[in-house]
């Protein structure tokens, strides 16, 4: 993917209109400002510019961008959380742009969920291949987050099928293989899964109590 | 940790000393000569410049350094995956630095393990934050490595248990919570784990047949 077509959210923790006698509100939306402009003079598209509100959750649903980048200057720690938190359905790469480098906020960043971090400044051209890796090492996370989704989900299956199993063995006296093959039948017979079948075993089992 | 406290170990893939009469080979030294001296310059310890060779995994055990730097110009990906299996015992941040960006290698580097990447030339006050992140994402992803090994385990421990019961139910004609109950009896009385007298239990049924 060229960086041409890539679309970035760039999400301010700040106000986007400061107040006209706030020094420091000033210099923020300032730096917004290049932010934003030296992101597109790199060819990045800018889907748009967000705020870090209780909207965030849905205008990035609309936007769906391909990144995420927050410029964190004045980031406290529940801002960069909720930014994570309002990717939680349709999770992005993040990356973090800071004026400064803060050793203990960038660990409490990269904790949150935060795949990069930009020391402000950093030449257009440098950009880029952050951005590529941020990409890259999301998607090799996210791999490892299905992987482990999958192991948690085998565990609660076979719990769930074992009980089951079980209750058969010991209300109608079955060895473990006949249990195991009366709940594979009847799974096939209804057309579901053997845990799905269990799980209603184990419901109906709990109501007749 | 400040960068003093740091110790990195940098490992080119090209030889150390070069053949006089090979330009590239100068180039290449040349290069690793800078990159050591820029790392040394911005406060680091270099515990070592190390081949990629076969002793790469006694040297690494040895220095047991913090973060390993590789210099990458003429990385193939089998030497990269070569450092990686290099640290397989005691896995550490690996960055890689390179000459260009190679969006395509850069993720063949990033699916091998390498947690950083860093386009040469950059100032050494920017390698800092490139360091720090690749320690601090390289912790956060062991994280999860940690309990996706633990979830496999408990999954695979749970197979073992529950082969182990079905045995005693059959043989014995028990209920599940009695062939459980005996198997926590024995283990107890033995100290050892549920999970380490299912494993017994079943090797001793193989054996008897």
């Amino acid at each position: 993917m060229s960086a041409r077509d890539l679309r970035l959210a760039v999400i301010t923790l700040s106000a986007h209109v400061p107040d006209l006698a706030d020094q420091d509100g000033w210099a923020e939306a300032l730096r917004l400002r290049d932010l934003v402009h030296g992101l597109r003079d790199g060819g990045y598209a800018i889907a748009g510019v967000l705020g870090a509100d209780a909207l965030l959750p849905d205008k990035l649903a609309a936007l769906a961008p391909d990144v995420l980048i927050v410029d964190a200057e004045s980031g406290a720690r529940d801002a960069i959380e909720h930014v994570v938190w309002a990717t939680r359905d349709a999770p992005r790469p993040i990356v973090l742009f800071t004026e400064e480098h803060d050793p203990a906020h960038m660990r409490e960043a990269v904790a949150a969920g935060v795949v990069a971090y930009v020391v402000a400044g950093l030449a257009p051209e440098r950009v880029r291949p952050v951005i590529d890796v941020a990409i890259a090492r999301f998607e090799h996370e996210q791999g490892l987050r299905r992987e482990l989704a999958k192991a948690k989900g085998q565990l609660a299956e076979r719990v769930v099928v074992d009980r089951a199993k079980a209750l058969l063995m010991q209300r109608h006296g079955l060895a473990e293989p006949q249990a195991y093959a009366r709940l594979r039948k009847t799974a096939m017979n209804q057309g579901l899964t053997i845990h799905e079948i269990a799980r209603r075993l184990l419901d109906v089992a709990d109501l007749l109590g």
